[in-house]
């Protein structure tokens, strides 16, 4: 006894956050509330969202743990937790996106399936861990080109895999790229991974969408091809808006994986009362996947009739871009703008442009589609300026 | 005598082919026919587009070539063309394709600086050569994560450069990447390079604009910060709109590096005439930077109120997106569309969205830029439709 295994009932959940913003309860989801989210370059654990397929997985003894390394591999391998800590330890502050963030603003022009995000379905922290391409490298694995893949394997009960665990992979070129910075993490932010966020171990994928990170992992398994679960296969993937329930080809796409340039508005948020002549301070966060920067945000207060560009930072005052050594690469940064009020109407807008020059599209409508993923679209948030003299 | 020397008169330029379309005698500036470019999937080398800031470089006996490296290397190097070809060769199919594609489109919204680029200016070749990397570490480089950069540097003649020659970086992590593919080119498309290419050594960087694929190489140094040359620090960046001569600071961008996704419409041309109840084929190309391959093309023949995904294909008749061993990541899609014409006016619109599921603004104006570069708006062409006992 005590393996690693994913309850059948809910009965065993841990302690949550009560300030996060349940979106449902069994599975647990929840979402960050936005103004906390800019509060802090490193998101804490307990506001990081938290997304789920079943219930918490269990461990009664973590030395029983085992990872185990198989398939295309020349020696396969059973390790613990301590062999993956005696490995060189790795950290990297990567932000982990679901690719449904926002999806509840693609809704409102035509219905979409899934949970119903608004804009904090995700976080950035610092994970630490054992590098992937060292462990699979322990395996006898050797960099190469081909289209085998790395399959990740979980032990949480998703009805979507009709009771099996979730399931993912990456392509095997980049599980042993040192710059892509996989990593099988047993920490987050400096502390032991906790169980909403896959303890004892679970994968961290920087720049790709959430749903490649899989929690509770005890399994890892070169394969031929890209693996065939429901969540590779026929869920996370973007259709373009011409197709719907009635006529879907799941095989025409391919997997998501890197994410687009992404930017919200977090704080103020629609319909916040203002006032004319004061001063108000405008953030928001900015990511792309695939280790893109973020080269600028554009924050608008009139519509998106006139343009200004707000500062970028990370943890340090400063986004020091183009300097390896400072930048986090795979982390999100915040911004910040603060402007004067008048008294015209005011409706914030917010849109951010990647290190490889990639625009957010304006209008929601050109990439709806119908699992309602990477809403990207310009954020708009509409405030109420009152008169100088009125009591807010 | 007999080292390659650039020279301060066009006197022996090469032989060109006539039906380039030239923007520019001296220096030679001349992109392909778009009908042309389409009727293959690697670009002929004399139709390739040129790009050149002088009058082309000359040597005399390529046997007394010789490439330095230098600067912050453990170990100097100077390398004739056999100790290059000594090295393992490596080959990359890649598109490149200069930062002011389809500028001329931009410089209709207001005025831009720069060479009045259409569509084409760009080409696909398979590049033969050494990897830059296998030459970095013979010169006792080793891998790390640092801000230092590679400063490639030309011999050729530039006003731009007060008459020095052409320069430009990259960032020594991606030089010594083996995943990037930076090679040290003496082929192009199986032949000797040629002179308007690079004759005898180019730098091929895949996935990045055109500029920092340095022709007539003859020096590779490694530097402490990137390359201060005008190129890297004084034209290839994107400004926002907001931004006009009379405001700009050079200093508050980076050097334009891999390039957004790009998707123009080569044939039909603008004022085609075709025939009402007809079939028409619609062919262009597709293209991200930073080796993310292309999804999907949306193309639509109502001005954008309908659309159809057209084919993608690279060699093969398919294009393998998912297969590594068959897909070429850094090279174009070639595209195409057949469809029935009826006598509804005709708007040819195509847009792309590439593996990150980054997409292509529908308005140049929200991208316009000084210096016109990175235009990858939506493509639009407009036909004439006749009747169908028309004769053409
Ligand atoms: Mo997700
Ligand atoms: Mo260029």
């Amino acid at each position: 006894m005590g393996v690693l295994y994913g309850p059948k009932s809910y009965e065993n959940e841990p302690h949550r956050d009560p300030s996060l913003i349940v979106n449902s309860k069994e599975p647990f989801n929840a979402e960050t509330p936005p103004k906390a989210l800019v509060r802090s370059f490193v998101t804490p654990e307990d506001l990081f969202y938290k997304r789920n397929h079943g219930p918490i997985p269990v461990i009664d003894d973590p030395n029983n743990y085992r990872l185990e390394i198989c398939g295309l591999v020349p020696g396969p391998l059973s390790l613990s937790l301590q062999d993956l800590r005696n490995l060189p330890k790795h950290t990297v502050t990567a932000t982990l996106q679901c690719a449904g963030n926002r999806r509840t603003a693609m809704s409102k022009v035509r219905k979409v399936k899934g949970v119903g995000w608004a804009i904090s379905a995700l976080g950035n922290a610092v994970w630490g861990g054992a590098r992937l391409h060292d462990v699979l490298e322990l395996a006898g694995v050797r960099q190469e080109s081909s289209k085998r893949h790395v399959e990740f394997s979980s032990v949480d009960v998703c009805k979507e895999e009709n009771g099996g665990p979730y399931k993912g992979s990456i392509p095997l070129s980049q599980a042993m790229s040192p710059e892509a910075e996989v990593i099988l993490a047993y920490e987050m932010n400096g502390k032991e991974l906790n169980r909403d966020h896959g303890f004892p171990l679970r994968v961290v994928v920087p720049g790709v969408i959430g749903a490649r990170s899989v929690k509770w992992l005890t399994e890892i398994k070169v394969i031929e091809e890209e693996c065939q679960g429901f969540f590779m296969q026929k869920d996370f993937k973007m259709f373009p808006p011409t197709v719907d329930w009635d006529n879907i080809n799941w095989n025409s796409r391919r997997p998501l994986m890197d994410f687009p340039v992404q930017c919200p508005i977090c704080s103020p948020a629609e319909g916040d009362l203002v006032k004319a002549g004061s001063k108000m301070k405008i953030q928001g966060y900015a990511v792309s996947g695939g280790g893109r920067g973020i080269e600028r945000v554009d924050v608008s207060v009139d519509g998106g009739k006139t343009w200004q560009e707000a500062q970028r930072f990370q943890d340090d005052k400063e986004y020091i871009a183009d300097n390896p050594e400072k930048c986090k690469r795979f982390a999100w940064v915040l911004w910040e703008l603060t402007v004067e009020l008048t008294n015209s109407p005011l409706e914030v807008v917010a849109k951010a442009v990647d290190a490889a020059a990639n625009i957010q599209p304006e209008d929601v409508s050109s990439i709806w589609n119908l699992r309602g993923v990477l809403n990207t679209s310009w954020h708009r948030v509409r405030l109420n300026v009152v008169p100088p003299q009125s009591k807010l």
